[in-house]
């Protein structure tokens, strides 16, 4: 008898806890949305020195109380999850014990506190709250366009990878140390920061052979930007094509172009 | 009668104001971007320090002749509006109001003279003149392919935002001060500054690890410039499209791909 | 007899200097594009103080020579052009003519000489030597796409220099004087800086809000570069099948998708 | 006799050196690719001052040893090649060479034991072991857009190139020594820092007239980027489409969307 109770208060909790679709737990998502945002800006606070000055204790206090919190919320789900441990080791569980362990750590290392931010993960939970399929599915095409791209872009990243550590060692040569350019990991990182047209100018050309070379590093980042922007184009044209795809005898979506047969009613397709 | 001429007066008033496809109307739609322009230019002025010294007397009276002048049209165009009201809260109305308030706030707090260039969103008027439907219709092909990415863009936002958070924190933690991540909030504005490939480096890592991290989120940064690119190349080759489809049986312009029936004839459509 | 002789030399020198499919023409071409290299190269040598002070005046020497070249090349043009005047009113001849002006103009004011590197537009000839026809067709598709885009970009444009015009005026209000923000001017000038994500750095906000306004305007500038490229993407798509449409009956190319007729066969299309 | 047993070890080496779809030449392309990561890992760390001053001897030792292993390889594999002349005339057999001479020089002039980060080159050998024909075929898909793409860039590069001259040409007229801008090719440099959007801020224009035209300049750079994203998304739409091409017959892919005939069975397409 006592499990029946026990069964129905489990289930009562998981529609809480995991559902965001009944009135209850779209509260509980809401308020739980409010004390992240609330214990990653303490995390903020605390990090500015003034304010740690002058508020420090109250906001370890108010820290420790968000903790709490979590912990509780952390525990619930375990015990109202039909499966605790597929639970747990999923990616939503793993950032859900990730988000309350640097607290707890704390009280063995100094600065691990900061750590917390990694709630921020937490926050796209939020997806869940405002129309939960429009955004998922929206997320489904990005994905869809990126991995369909992976291949391309990898080549591409090794290319450019190579490309860097041909140049940046060229530099250390040439400039050496009075521009800045102290060893060749320093000079792939001033390669990196101007080929992706960051340039934050710690660390410059003065040589006019060294601004020459920087000139085609620059020209040659500036064109390449196309060559990603041009793959992942291509990817989401076909993803949003593919998003559309409907069965022509059930109008059930077809999740690929590549599909032979509908998965709804088994008609063939093209 | 002394309605009906009223009534006359309001409608002459109207066709100057808010008109811009009569002679009287364009006169005066050209006659009031140069004020504003002139308006906005003596704001310009007013803020260098030696043309203020100079001149200050003299700006602040012009830009009480030009503030007069948008007073009046302001009075004008409540007076000669059908629906006062609704001119006033539509979004040209506010902008109306903004653009005169500031001259007279400034005659409580200093500073708020500046924010008259509000007038300059007042300039859009511009499109108005210029062969005003080419520039609406492709400024609607614009906004609805901005529209349409909304969505995507979202999350493709969020996400930005929940790394550049996570980075942030990291970098804090391992530069610390002295490179000038003095809190967490500044060290994620330096990563927003790093992602967006702005780099201005007034902060810039300075350890090993440091640059590590920071080369991989501007590699990050570069990369996925590539993602609302592609979204909005996407939603645009389909809003260029939309913005073509015509009506097989009455030729007017279809408002959507979507659309079922023409909205001009009735006429089902595909 | 002596016009006929004259209208031979003319015929003569014509081919010489305008056309680049003679092979005299050619290698007139290719010398011509030697000097302007050459002459452009003197300029800058010119400018570095070290190579100035110890080679000045044959540099000025060379200098003369080169302008004396493009002089007799300029008059040729002129004497061998079917129509004189508009050869000297079109592009290519206000180029030429501007090409040689600033080194007379040196005999007057000091520093026009410089000017002279306006020859770098000749070296755009270049163009005309390698298979012409097939650089003038990328040419075309690449300015036929830029002149569709045109109106979408002018509203883009608009919307930014409002956009850059109210944010640097509430950055000026936000950070003064201390930051860099001298002026409003100078805080518009920071304001395209940093939208169009150069960002130098020589100006860069201090205060959290000034940074606060910053960052969302690089996240701005980071987004609606999708904008543009987006427009020009689509229009090139359009452009490209345009150059390559061709008229089913006669297989003359077809200027543009919007015609009716094919102007070489008369035969109607679509 | 010998002849036949000296084919049959040469053979034998060449499925290990050259070929890595066998078990044996899979293990050697590991460990070849670890030698040379290591190596590049130890020139890297010979160029940090504070690693060279502590283990200096002991790192060029390693890369003696590093050298030898490359060498003896470079050796087997002119040796086990049927084609030596080909092999050493080779792309690869090129970069395999001067993968090794760097050491070899180091000998009789200082500073050239950095170059052989050259090295980095043979790490692209890692496609041929990862799947190599999914990441060739996509690959050849980029690499076929950027050559269709050739042309247009061509030109696009060359207006941008005078573009830059002019521009700098002009800010080294307007601001002169005390921005920076202290001769014509550094002001062509900074113009390049610019356009790019790189902007390192070591130079920027201090003047008002000189902020107004690099202002201008950024504008330009922001702008045009959207050219060669837009050549590259095209071509690459279009590799994409010419990948995905099979002959209707025989199923065979077709290398070219404007191929006539299937290259496999004779068939005319389209």
């Amino acid at each position: 008898m006592a499990t029946r109770e026990n069964d129905l208060l489990r289930r009562k909790i998981y529609t809480v806890v995991f559902r965001s679709d009944t009135p209850s737990g779209k509260l509980f998502d809401i308020i739980l949305l409010m004390l992240i945002l609330l214990s990653i800006a303490s995390v903020f606070m605390e990090s500015v020195a003034k304010i740690r000055d002058a508020y420090g204790p109250y906001i370890v206090f108010a820290e420790w109380i968000f903790t709490g919190c979590f912990t509780l919320e952390y525990a619930l789900r375990i015990y109202s999850s039909h499966k605790p441990f597929k639970y747990m080791f999923s990616f939503l569980g793993i950032i859900d014990l990730l988000a309350i362990l640097p607290t707890y750590l704390s009280l063995l290392l100094t600065g691990t506190q900061y750590l917390v931010v990694i709630r921020a993960f937490r926050l796209l939970r939020v997806f869940r709250i405002l129309k939960l399929n429009r955004f998922m599915s929206e997320g489904h095409i990005l994905s869809n366009a990126l991995k369909a791209s992976l291949h391309k872009i990898t080549v591409f990243v090794a290319s450019v990878v190579t490309l860097v550590t041909i140049i940046g060692t060229l530099m250390y040569i040439i400039e050496g140390n009075a521009s800045g350019f102290t060893s060749i990991p320093v000079s792939i990182y001033w390669a990196i920061v101007t080929i992706t047209t960051v340039g934050y100018g710690d660390i410059s050309p003065q040589s006019p052979l060294g601004q020459f070379l920087a000139s085609i590093l620059m020209v040659i980042g500036y064109g390449i930007i196309a060559v990603p922007t041009g793959i992942v184009s291509v990817e989401m044209a076909r993803a949003t094509e593919e998003a559309k795809a409907k069965c022509p005898s059930c109008q059930a979506a077809i999740h690929s172009i590549r599909d032979k047969f509908c998965s709804n009613c088994g008609k063939t397709l093209i």
